[in-house]
């Protein structure tokens, strides 16, 4: 995507030319962590740091960005100079994407000279708090969908087209099959789905003609939308043209009263030996609706899951912040009520019982936990994992997570972070 | 910002294709409108019809593009050339931006043949949703603001940073003075804001040295933050500075109880005499923090409002569809359960009674009316407004909201969509 260095608070600016000014070059460690986790959420998916590497390596002052500061007034011509040399030669510590990841957990660690680090915050926190928040929604109807196949439809409603691009990557990575979204498929490489919607149907003057024109058009892929009329109608049509030898993948509602409107088609289906059409269900379905229809034994083969996720409209966001832990080798601490912060670079150590996280500890940094250092003096250690085995590495994550966890309802994880200043 | 056309769902395609297959290229209307307004907003604020224009005006397909979508072998060679030739050359009507408008008012209409139109849902719906969205938030924190400067502090928890631009386009429309944002004021010329944070403070190994320093680099425009510690020995220290006779801007509180500690600065600051530093709040500030405050006699002169308005935490989307109305002369509508829809390009006419809005009534569209043709035969009929005047046009359109819609508390607007099909 587009980008620019520009893509920060003020405030990372002035502070960075006034450390300059006052000798505050010194190795400094800033720690990116959520403090609580959201009413509804049991764990977190950490996701967004390929985006973040992406973004950072492109992270630079240009002509016109510089001109564009100078005109502000603020900033002496030695400062511009520094920006304009930027390049980003710290070290990054993280934990990898796709991992299960709790409250006061580091994130990411950034380290290097201050004023280096400093300008990265604004950055940091928004790409990683994005896919982390849409990756820890959408992994919540992975959890409860028992294998049926979930597709991203929300980027009509994601915050700007950008927003809807990286949502696609987060829930892909959360266990869904594939996403409307055409620029994630050539970005990303993601399976991309999608049929029909209402006006197709409404253009014709006949439902029937509709259906009849788009298998045309699509015969090995023709998933009729049944629902803009009289969905049991809209099934019959769909059947009439199966029967005529048409070949029908699926059928779509996205009305009405699901739970009886899916068990009514299949019959109508079923009925008449056309097992293998799919039920596709989609409008405003979120992780309690998925749970509740298949609960009630609703027959359905794929959800379209759109705006809740894509806004995580239940927690559209997650209280994360990007704090200094060290400068110069001491500890930094923050006092502020409610806000205080733990010193240190830091690691994880996750503890198992029977194969199942028991509870993870969060202590001054070494090698061998779940934070690994990924860059190095500006470069990047080893290659990183393909989108597929982030979605893989996820995958396996889950199935160490406690049952208790897996729980729409909330539950709660222990992490104790030693206080070993 | 980047883009491509690509930013679309594959059913646009799929259907556009098939329009073309069965000669379904009549002249089709679209039309964007918001279904039902979410529990805590009286009113929309229209807004992002100068981004999505922009955007429309780019939406090619490229060869990058092209390629891609071959490579899916859903598409014939004759759709591509389709989409090779693709330029918007249809009409746009759309209420301008700045106006406050209803449920069920038409936000934009798009004109056109029929796959022209249709596959410009996805973006049209993205772009004017988000900005809609966020304005029609933020003017609630205008609404009980009384005067006092608001600033977007949001960039770092906006979904990506192309979000956290137009939510600052779209909250400067809004009434906010300014953004942290520096991308939007490259780009926008919105006034920025910002000074230190918490990590500034940290660094020194004393608070008052943290602030000698700040205010040496930026004489004219120093504003301390004091809670990193303890925030009335913050408030003690930026009062011996000025003692000293160094010039402080204001004082920044993001943190603790607001309520008390606003009060006890001011007054540390007034019994010396220093009644002209302002107090700055931030720190997950909303529309009811700012009301309760204010009501409650804080002496608060700005606000940081951040993650709360620039996710819409409480309504993070609108029910906004855009749906075909017209083909060829011919009314059209769905019937779906809950998702009804009203034929026809449509005109609001509001009614006034005493100066303020009294009912909106959506009508048939003639001229006349909040409704108007922006773009004829795909070129702009004349030039939109700055951002400054759609602001003042807001500023002006608020003096005409009736008293009950200007509370944070729900309230209705009568809005009578007129069924003359």
């Amino acid at each position: 995507m587009f980008f620019t260095a520009l893509i920060t608070d003020l405030y990372e600016l002035t502070m960075a030319q006034s450390y300059l000014e006052n000798d505050k070059v010194g190795n400094a460690v800033f720690s990116l962590f959520v403090r609580d986790l959201p009413p509804n959420r049991n764990f977190l998916v950490s996701c967004g740091l390929e985006t973040l590497l992406e973004y950072i390596q492109r992270f630079k002052f240009g002509d016109k960005e510089l001109k564009y500061l100078e005109s502000l007034n603020i900033f002496k011509d030695s400062f511009l100079d520094y920006l304009r040399e930027y390049e980003f030669t710290g070290n990054i510590y993280a934990v990898p994407e796709g991992r299960i990841v709790f409250q006061n957990e580091p994130l990411v660690q950034v380290e290097g000279p201050l004023p280096d680090v400093q300008i990265l915050e604004t950055l940091v926190i928004n790409v990683i708090h994005f896919q982390t928040l849409i990756a820890s929604k959408a992994v919540r109807s992975y959890l409860v969908s028992k294998g049926r196949t979930l597709i991203d439809f929300g980027l009509r409603r994601a915050h700007m087209p950008e927003a809807g691009l990286y949502a696609a990557r987060a829930s892909y990575i959360a266990g869904f099959e594939g996403t409307s979204n055409l620029l994630a498929g050539m970005k990303f490489g993601i399976p991309v789905f999608g049929t029909m919607a209402h006006s197709f149907v409404m253009v014709f003057e006949e439902e029937l003609s509709a259906f009849r024109a788009f298998a045309r058009s699509f015969p090995e892929r023709t998933i009729l939308l049944i629902d803009t009329y009289d969905t049991l109608e809209g099934a019959k049509k769909a059947l009439k043209l199966m029967k005529e030898g048409v070949k029908v993948v699926g059928v779509r509602l996205d009305s009405g009263d699901i739970q009886e409107l899916s068990k009514k088609v299949r019959e109508v289906f079923d009925k008449e030996g056309f097992k293998d059409v799919k039920i596709v269900v989609s409008g405003g379905v979120d992780e309690w609706d998925i749970q509740r229809w298949l609960t009630a034994g609703c027959p359905i083969d794929a959800f379209g899951v759109g705006t809740k996720f894509i806004t995580s409209y239940d927690a559209p966001y997650l209280d994360i912040a990007y704090k200094l832990v060290e400068y110069e080798g001491k500890p930094k601490y923050k006092l502020s009520p409610g806000k205080a912060t733990f010193p240190y670079k830091r690691q994880i150590i996750r503890h198992y019982a029977g194969g199942k996280m028991e509870y993870d500890r969060v202590v001054k940094y070494t090698e061998g936990g779940l934070v690994e250092l990924i860059v190095e003096k500006g470069t990047l250690k080893k290659n990183l994992p393909t989108l597929r085995q982030i979605r893989e590495t996820l995958m396996e994550e889950l199935k160490s997570l406690p049952e208790h966890l897996t729980s729409l309802e909330k539950s709660h994880y222990p992490v104790i972070v030693e206080n070993n200043s």
